[in-house]
């Protein structure tokens, strides 16, 4: 599978080039990034979306204003407003400002450079996240695989895959290295509604590599929680509190209670960058509110009449105490142990 | 609003009337049903939908099937075989096989009477169940009243309104009667993937009812519980076990689940016809699984690729223990206590 996002080299600097996530699985095409608003517009209208994948667009992001800003005066300054605004694009995931704000400490830290080479080295450091983003996630999986029972029935939701990374992916980075071990594992994934992400991304990549994958409704799991089919959950993350409270696609939180219920193991995949040790707990995580018709218009038509309110919270929070472990990098590490480790 | 389902007296009999539910919220036409063969297909394919509305549906089917065999020798036998018939057109909900069953038993008790007057024996025993099913609802509406908060915000899951019934509803009922003493209350709808019976039809009969509405998709109902803006959920039933364990929509599990976790009360709202005392447990219901079509196209057009397995459960099971109470018309009722009232 192509990189989700990546850096091609052309000219003197280059550009960004994503996977265009909003015409998958039926349409396959690659955008070519060449600007900060562009880079703005293409994550805030989720062209490329997943926690670890901004990340790598912030990264991206902030080498295309350098570039921009290169002939002007006052470049640092300018270059802080750039990356600041690309950082409101969206607010949830911490991977977005976290590499954001690593750009930024190294253009300050290189602020006396000329304004090119400054540019050069943005640049290079995105590339150098973006190849990171590959190896971390084999590690998540390796990890996870080591925790996924013989024969198990996986519930993942939202898409937490290749396409929300560089690529392999974190939650389908856990499930492609227990597949490697074990070809009779089976995936139900959530449609993940309103988006779709489940139905139209992580069904997308499970066929292409031949995992056995069932496509199931949001309200579902507890279904086949209780029919025994469903054993174990794993999903993604956008932002991980230092108590081990979890920002992920709405409808997690629901899916972990569910889980708890039946005494089901309910594991997070996510790099380090998605833990935000600066916060105590899910209730200071901003929870982005996007367009209504997300909700009411599927497929070009409403599933509602006119009048109706809608509320679209793209995101949850899971509350530590329902989540067995995070699988990161370094390991599987208890929420309630972040503390320890990372602080 | 006109009743979902009404017996029409034309010529020597009539026909039976009916919402075709599969064209609202975006059409409204009538269906006028004179066979067997149509009935089955009208519950089959879910024009007429809603436990008690398919009671009485059966009830009407079981009339017309009287009426076609009315010169036809064996007519007891022919007719329970059609009686027999209908009742498989859909397996989950009890009131279809409560109501076909009183028809039966009525035939059978005046089997010497002409075919003619056995037929018109059934229809009237069908008008007046119809009848009764408002005047029950309204019961529900007004036990059910009594135990909704003051300003609450109440959760409800697919559709047990009006189109679920003759008139009025039962959770709908519940909510109907609630906003009646407190205009302050806010219902929130799941949209209730796979076929959105919230989405199409519970926000078009709460819009319409002046009764603020906000539709959410399945997997939300955590999210606002977490903030605290649901704090009572209310859904029909399709089949109660006489311990209490309750099959309804697919997802009503997973929003009874969650409600528990964050000690919400959930509610049952359902006619005594729908507690079958003769089962166990859910364990004994039989789920109705459907056409996978149902999952995979939205809006006439597919959300994920081809390839992918889908199961498709039209029911779940509730278990006994994380319901509140059971709202019907003979007051509201522990799941525990259905023993001791309806033994």
């Amino acid at each position: 599978m192509d990189k989700t996002i990546e850096w091609v080299k052309e000219g003197e600097f280059g550009y960004s080039l994503m996977i265009n996530q909003t015409v998958l699985p039926f349409e396959y095409k690659k955008e070519k990034i060449r600007t900060t608003e562009e880079m703005y517009n293409a994550i805030k209208t989720m062209i490329v979306r997943g926690a670890p994948a901004i990340g790598i667009a912030g990264a991206h992001g902030t080498a295309l204003s350098a570039i921009e800003l290169i002939n002007e005066e006052n470049f640092i300054e300018k270059l802080m407003q750039k990356a600041d605004y690309l950082n409101s694009s969206r607010p949830t995931a911490v991977n977005l400002s976290w590499a954001i704000e690593a750009q930024k400490e190294l253009a300050l830290k290189n602020k006396n450079l000329p304004n090119k080479k400054i540019s050069e080295i943005l640049i290079e450091n995105a590339i150098r996240l973006e190849n990171e983003d590959i190896e971390i996630n084999k590690k998540i999986g390796e990890y996870g695989a080591s925790v996924v029972p013989r024969g198990a029935g996986i519930l993942t939701h939202c898409n937490a895959g290749s396409l929300a990374t560089v690529g392999y992916g974190t939650a389908l980075g856990v499930i492609r290295s227990a597949y490697k071990k074990d070809n009779t594992i089976q995936v139900f994934a959530d449609e993940t509604r309103p988006r779709g992400q489940g139905a139209k991304l992580t069904t997308y990549e499970l066929v292409k590599d031949n995992i056995n994958t069932t496509l199931i409704t949001d309200g579902m799991c507890s279904y086949f929680m209780r029919n025994k089919m469903i054993n174990f959950v794993v999903t993604g993350a956008d932002r991980i509190a230092s108590n081990g409270d979890t920002a992920n696609k709405i409808g997690t939180s629901t899916v972990a209670i569910a889980a708890k219920y039946y005494n089901i193991p309910f594991y997070i995949a996510a790099p380090k960058s998605t833990i935000d040790m600066n916060i105590k707990s899910g209730n200071d995580i901003v929870i982005e509110l996007r367009d209504e018709d997300e909700v009411k218009i599927v497929n070009g038509k409403p599933i509602c009449i006119d009048g109706v309110n809608i509320i679209n919270p793209s995101f949850d929070i899971t509350d530590n105490s329902l989540i067995t472990g995070i699988i990161t990098e370094y390991g599987i590490i208890k929420p309630s142990d972040l503390k320890n480790i990372f602080s």
